[in-house]
């Protein structure tokens, strides 16, 4: 019987919500009878922003930031320190650092990082782009904003590799204790390099 | 900055997705992200779905289930035991106990349960159609799958006051241990209700 339980409207609304980071099967099942539920309320104006995002949002042609306009948001900032460009994996790193609301610079959204076991090779990201950017660009300063993963710093030491003939400083995120951890639980790598970084009091 | 990361577009689609039960802030800008970036493979099919299910999903007009067809699904099947009917307070508990498939019985949604502390009164429960089902439609027995928690029980007793004129069996879920479950982790109210009413091995 579990096969009929609803309509296939209401099965493929379950089926397509179950595939969102973040939702399992069992949890798209509450979703769904959540819009339901909540039909004038949610579902909807989430029918409606889903369209409006199908048919507006495109990828930055600068950055590689997704906005609604082209070039981004981000990049039409004026305010923002044209000679600081921030290198980050995915747009999701960069809308990370945005709300931090660390440095008012500049982003460059490689798309990934390079990662051999999953066939990603510098042809897969957006590196050309990089280059060409810091050399007409103005730029004075390159901020690897990569994971502290051995992908990330793969790609990290690439990317260093290509910019070395350009007039550029090359700078990378601190590595040490996450604000608010608690020693106890971190790993050693973490420990040791705040161990070496430690800084006066 | 914080507030200006991306066009109002994406920002409402994120607000909406984090109104989903399961999505906080975080997972439902990651969910945006996952969508924007699959456009064709999810976030156009999504739309669609939410689109057909905000035209075509109906209330059962004799069950409280929601489905693409009044009666519903459950409520055309000619397989199932028209003597029996098992009464859940919402939907999702309905398709739980269609996915275990433990009966082949119709169902009456009450769509809630009695809460005072939330204002909920029999008035907002379909009471009066669970009557009018048991005292019409030839049900033999009557099973109260409400939850194990004190609104629950309130209201099944309220519903067996309810239909103690007519000649109906009223049976209740077993209590006891949960199948797989760890006796060192169960609470003591259900380990004193297995022990009371354990069956011979």
């Amino acid at each position: 019987m579990a096969e009929r339980i609803a309509g296939p409207e209401i099965e493929r609304l379950i089926q397509l919500l179950a595939r969102l980071p973040g939702l399992g099967p069992r949890s798209a099942r509450r979703a769904a009878l959540h819009l339901i539920r909540k039909r004038e309320e949610l579902l909807a104006p989430l029918a409606d922003a889903l369209n409006t995002a199908r048919e507006r949002v495109v990828s930055c042609s600068i950055c590689g930031n997704v906005d609604s306009c082209d070039p981004c948001t981000v990049c039409r900032d004026e305010r923002r320190d044209r000679k600081l460009l921030i290198v980050v994996e995915t747009v999701a790193d960069l809308w990370a650092l945005e709300r931090a609301g660390a440095l008012a610079a500049r982003y460059h959204v490689l798309g990934g990082c390079l990662s051999p076991l999953d066939g990603i090779g510098p042809e897969e990201l957006n590196l050309a782009g990089l280059v060409a950017r810091v050399a007409d660009d103005g730029v004075k300063e390159v901020v690897l904003a990569v994971n502290a993963t051995v992908d990330g710093q793969t790609t990290a030491h690439y990317v260093t590799d290509l910019l070395a003939h350009l007039p550029v400083r090359i700078t990378r995120l601190a590595h040490g204790v996450p604000v608010g951890g608690e020693l106890d639980y971190l790993d050693e790598g973490t420990l040791i390099a705040a161990i070496r970084s430690r800084t006066d009091f």
